[in-house]
């Protein structure tokens, strides 16, 4: 299957243009949408987001991938095998959490080019048929053997807000397993403690839990905690003690 | 066809991760989504919409429910076979009216766990494979027959808004055929005559009258109804006679 | 492959249950959102649109576009054949651009109606099954030739805003390919440069491009050109000469 992570927006022709590129090159392939507003103009947060997310897909899915505020400079398209996945994309620093996390990694420069390759959308008329070749069995991807640009400045889990939900719920970079059970989150100048589900505090209060991706996500019972908190992506998150002094990711 | 009915909002990873368990388990099976917006957290309110839509769609279909407020609670989880569609989901009302209104029930308790169960995250864990499953030609849910929780307050018509869409218009949960040719609605501050369709009223007028679907429903030509006439789900709606007396469903 | 392209904004049930329709009469056909939120009860503006995306698509497709404000009124029902690709919806002026910019035209008034047709959603009662027949196959819609109602007062390029996309940007209904390259837009009080990409100007400036799909477009680069600018759907554009004078489209 092929995975869909875009910043389009839910709005306008941009996925419906990538599909039918997809439906003509990979017509038995289910096409779903993931995440169609993948934090804006953002590659960092969306690495975060993305790396939590992929694992729980099948083998041989393919991540299509557009976050791409570089599109029309040179920055490089890419192709990434990393446990069993393909990621497609450009080498702007989406796919750098799903690297450095696997075992296993292969990375290409797409050098292949379309007859018709717009300035300004690369996701259908580059990232799309060379996903769509993946999904329908090539081997390889249409290009050379290549590194990725790093960024080693990036921590392996991000301390901040990644993405808040239809609820308003709001997801973090952190991985709630290495996170102790005692930890607090303090953002927003609200401190919260663990929770398991929803239903464990009362209607209206704040807490954080491990999400159903692995991550740790500041909810509310019935409530949108986003608005409540006071935050939304790109806001910091500071990990606490039990004793309240400034905690640290395992 | 497997039908989505989910208050998961537009955004969020959770319909593609839903659609990903089902395309795994019932590759060759469309799945459509239906309302993503079902009023969040109010199983009363979506059952009222779900029992309005579901009957116009082909037997076999299988509806996959979530609305789901008690998640992680003790809240059952259940699948129902009500005139020749199934309906999986929780057990907490959002099946009543299809239930009542139809003229064969057989229910189920699902009693099959997944490996991996979530906290938060049944539709995807556990209701999601039920319903591939039953798509995929299974005779009978995995659990055991049981009986539902009913809930005999619930009025058979809800005099209430249910739903607001996209252009405005706001239905209730009043099935049009039970209110006499002369019935006013009020609502708002507002009463309201009936009408066949927009354009039989002025633009900007509001009325109401029987939508594609059987419901009452306040719309306003070439105008938005819900904020004109300021209501939305949830919003008391009266029923009047042509005389301006208080008036009831036939 | 069957595109949609309608004004029913992105939630309620209406996409769904036309999803439902085409599922069952072309099960094999995959179906794409193009425009879910198409300018609402505008044809003209829609119409510019969709004449500006269509000839991208496959030879075959069929678009099923249902911006109707007069559904339920006498306005015909419509099926065109219009340089190897079918659109079926009302004849009300949605198919003027493409009819005007094709090579071979074939029109069909639809004279079928289904056992049930409701006042107020001729796409999924009607619409439709007859999309849905010609998706499978069919040599000919259910109808008749005849002439569609044409718009002969509107221009071949609009000086207007058509649409604004998730990220800001606002498409005209300016062919790009029509403007001279030192021609400027002026539009919001502000007059705006070509450039050729987002990334060829600074962060926060307005500019106009050729878009993906051949049109002029405003845009920000990483930011939100309608609202910094002021501008939505139906806004003037100006086309000006590099000399701040008055132009014209070439």
């Amino acid at each position: 299957m092929i995975l869909l992570v875009t910043d389009f927006g839910l709005t306008g022709p941009y996925t419906g243009q990538m599909k039918a590129r997809l439906a003509t090159r990979a017509p038995a392939v289910p096409v779903i949408d993931l995440f169609a507003d993948a934090p804006a103009w953002d590659p960092m947060l969306s690495a975060y987001l993305l790396a939590a997310h992929a694992p729980a897909f099948p083998e041989e899915s393919v991540f299509l991938c557009v976050v791409d505020p570089g599109v029309g400079t040179g920055r490089r398209p890419v192709a990434v095998w990393a446990d069993q996945r393909w990621y497609v994309g450009p080498d702007n620093g989406l796919f750098e959490l799903v690297v450095r996390r696997a075992r296993e990694v292969e990375a290409w420069e797409i050098t292949w080019q379309p007859e018709s390759l717009s300035a300004s959308f690369h996701g259908r008329d580059l990232f799309a048929p060379v996903a769509a070749g993946l999904a329908a069995g090539e081997q390889t991807p249409p290009g050379r053997p290549a590194g990725l640009t790093r960024c080693p400045d990036w921590p392996d889990d991000l301390p901040a807000i990644t993405y808040v939900d239809g609820y308003g719920n709001a997801m973090t970079g952190l991985r709630a397993d290495r996170l102790g059970e005692g930890t607090r989150l303090a953002a927003g100048g609200r401190t919260m403690k663990r929770a398991r589900t929803f239903a464990d505090v009362a209607p209206g209060e704040a807490m954080w839990y491990e999400n159903a991706n692995g991550l740790a996500e500041i909810a509310v019972n019935q409530g949108r905690a986003a608005d409540i908190v006071g935050i939304g992506p790109g806001s910091p998150v500071e990990i606490m003690t039990p004793d309240g002094e400034r905690g640290t990711v395992a």
